[in-house]
């Protein structure tokens, strides 16, 4: 089984995308970056997962940057508990898990087990890329030593989320995100477009998932209760989006991504309305060489049979 | 006939929109604004097209700004020779018309123009913003007298085309698209999506274009030589494209409208990749009020019908 | 006697500079340009002061740009009735003056003076550059017909005075501050700095006027009264500021520039902090041509004899 | 002995700042971050003076962060080699020192040493700020348990040395420089303002230092003679400048600052022409409060005095 961190801001989606990893990869660590909701919640959010999932092989879990790279420590960023409910798990309030967070920082974890294990870690990074950049920042021969990112993160010239021109976990952490774009570590980038045309799950699948019966199922149905309202409300999607879980089933599986190219990618940090943007410069006016592999159409229903592969697993 | 003053940077497409304007409204002037080819070379092909035309009531033409609010005396815009030939006539390098530019400044021009028949005087603008902003900022009485501008510029959450982040008119002068776009006059808006979705004219179009036999028709399969190569190379279009024609067209008739909603629209003017990049806020996540009517679907066969009638009817 | 056209935001030492102007120069025309406090009250200043004066030639004052180029029709640009009084007059609401504006707009008044005699009309600009830099954009031609722009503006490597980075004049419409300084048009420029070291008249200064008993004298203690109290209390200067009668003096008789040197100045337009700041590259770190003479050091009793000599001369 | 950390990018005038801060604090390490020079050659430097002034107590040097915060791993900050010699010491390539870096990151070493000596360790921070700004992003509590950095960057609203704008240090990483400038911790800013007017050493300055004939005095000779040569060129300065060593001799006796108070300081990361101005808000025209205390004047023969003593007691 390939090895894998899986960096997240633990909320929603984030978890589904957990209990993929998790039944996909040989997941040598989560690593938490803030993002979504409160850090500390994000922390518990990952650890009840993981509990959820009962993986055979212990899941060691780090803290990591609480935000972004640029906000002083007074500032906070923009969370979303309107997205995600205010415990980030569709308002369920569960138990503590048993299984605590480790000693260290995430960036040094991410670090040490790159650098013991050179070629072998890949990176699954659904959340702002805080954690990620700082590691690099602070041990740039990691890049030789990364065989590839998987990204969750903007969006291809498409409607953005949290802003018309941005998606979330660029706008989080836009100087992260460019720091780890033109790292030279090889990338493929899911974008927040690919997640409406390809990953919603509507009320059909939904009552399909419920009628799995297994833990895994009923998991995945309390924690999108909240999502599912919000994108009906706010962005129009009948039904809940899945951008986290998409980016690590196409990192398992990367015969999901029925067509993809590479091209030059880079993030505006600087704009008014822009900040977070995502340039992908498809007919490379700029000129620039590619640096990103940008998935461009998924296969649809291998996605939707892997979720349920997943959810099916866990009982 | 409704009244109207069309504002072009003349070259290529914009010629065949002229024709259009002349088909189907009053043109009461026609202005230029620094953009695709050099100035006077553009104020040669609006006399020309006029010309071509032959219309029935004299149809006077205004020099205005050679280039952009903020660019200084010895700086120039970025021009496009590339796409419409060194003469933005697909090469053609026409004779010289017979009529002259008229003394005065096309600034002063809308203003009297628009102050004289308060209500009646609609913009057609194809072309950097630059007049028209400065026309609003030295009169902004102006706005109260002008029932509605149509704009082909920006693109709505698409690709760009002279970078990925933004199309042309609003790249060339994004302060001038903002002051406009933030005016208060009512706006009807064609993006660059608009055009390579609904505008394309390939081989079998032109074809058909080529055996209506009329000085028009010759006219158009002329003019547009260099920009189907260009675009097959570049935007990896299938044909030519015709933003100018189709903003013309919806003026004319709205019905060609299959689809439009009013949102918030806003210009980029300091981002560093994002510069003219147009904010359409489609799911309303800055929360403010819509100011632009922005044009989502065309109905093809009606605007294609649309340029056939014009070019046949130019013999 | 030279030639001159004055743009004025005509609210406290602007009518002094007025004055200055009028006894030192032919004044060809009183431009007003937004900036201090209410467009139309500036008008009426203006007119007032040109009563005060009552000069043997007719001197004609025309409107001109309400804001600054790039603020939108509804947005207001900063006003400083803090400074200067409510009626920017130091709150003495004095009667409207019988002398009332001219027809035509400032823009079109300043280029049609200066290409009807070219080479003759020097600028004197003591507020926000706007007028000045409309002109240039409407007719470009009209840089090899200036022979010389002075401006009262930004401030040499020194603190500011609306923010610490910047001085008003610059503050308020930087973009045409650039227009102007990049025009090629010969300029001297008489920062803030200049101001607080030389043009200031203290309690004594101010007595030393009163008892010069003149209409002038009189109207230079009213129009003072609250700005000494800002000065005191905001900049911590003792005494009343007089950065455009300095300006207007210096172009009166350069040799009250005891020091000046050209430099390459600038205008930051981007910054979040530094908007309005104006670089005055003294070591030429980045290489550019000087494009501007900077005063650097003035004669202060040469300076305050002429002020005493006009204020004297109205009676 | 009050304890320090100092953080360096040595070349020129930190090696004697280094002399100066192991003559007078219980140096507990020194820590380098990208700058002057090339970063391999800055540790060696560090480590060369420290041989030269051959401390009783072993004090460790940690390898830092290379380059700024938002730099990407290709990319280089702008190094000055024309100021310092290509070695950053003069052009005297020196023999490497005994010595060696100790294993470990700068910023643990901070962040451990903070965390194990609460309230007791204070920085001196001669370099960009980017270990410290990184120390204090991995570990945020560290802001409750440093009672002062001392920092040499910015300008106090006057002329810059990299830029007309901006003083190299923040200039470098202005982003590095906001997050320490805004986290809390008390500041004590000394201005490159302060070393051009107060810091210089003319040739009667040098002479008499070379007369000292220790072996430090003659160290100071040496390392000195292409900044002697630089300033007189570019500055304009009759003399070599000493930024670093004025801040640590301050630190060391803080009746060495004969004015200083305390004012909203920030700085700019947005601007075209101002990236790493620093603004001193003297008069709050920003509303903010204040943050940091400026260094206004300087005892000048007590600081030369200090300096001679520590090149005195290096024999
Ligand atoms: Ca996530
Ligand atoms: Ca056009
Ligand atoms: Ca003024
Ligand atoms: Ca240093």
């Amino acid at each position: 089984m390939r090895k894998v961190i899986i960096d997240t801001d633990t909320a929603g989606d984030d978890t589904i995308a957990l209990l993929t990893a998790m039944h996909s990869f040989k997941v040598e660590g989560v690593t938490i970056t803030g993002g979504n909701v409160d850090f500390d919640q994000q922390v518990e959010n990952a650890l009840y997962t993981i509990q959820v999932a009962n993986p055979e092989e212990y899941v060691p879990v780090y803290k990591g940057m609480e935000g972004p790279l640029l906000t002083s420590v007074v500032e906070r960023h923009q969370t979303v508990e309107d997205v995600h409910g205010k415990d980030g798990m569709g308002d369920s309030f569960f138990e503590k898990a048993k299984q605590r967070p480790e000693q260290g920082h995430a960036v040094d974890f991410i670090i040490d087990k790159v650098k013991s294990n050179p070629g072998e870690i890949n990176l699954l990074a659904i959340a702002p890329l805080t954690n990620i950049a700082m590691a690099i920042k602070k041990d740039p021969t990691i890049i030789y030593d990364i065989p590839h990112i998987y990204i969750m993160g903007g969006t291809n010239n498409s409607l953005g989320n949290i802003t018309a021109a941005a998606e979330y976990n660029f706008f989080v952490d836009p100087e992260a995100a460019k720091i780890v774009l033109h790292s030279g570590i090889p990338i493929t980038l899911v974008g927040w477009d690919m997640c409406t045309k390809y990953s919603i799950m509507d009320d059909d699948d939904h009552k399909e998932i419920e009628n799995l019966s297994t833990k895994g199922s009923a998991f995945f149905i309390q924690i999108n209760k909240v999502v599912m309202k919000f994108n009906k409300e706010v962005h129009r999607l009948n039904g809940t989006t899945h951008p986290d879980t998409l980016l690590v089933a196409i990192a398992a599986n990367e015969e999901l991504m029925a067509k993809s190219n590479k091209y030059f990618v880079d993030v505006e940090t600087k704009g008014e309305l822009t900040r977070g943007y995502s340039m992908v410069d498809i007919n490379n006016r700029s000129g620039h060489e590619p640096n990103v592999r940008v998935c461009e159409e998924v296969n649809r229903n291998q996605f939707k049979e892997h979720v349920l592969d997943v959810l099916t697993s866990i009982s």
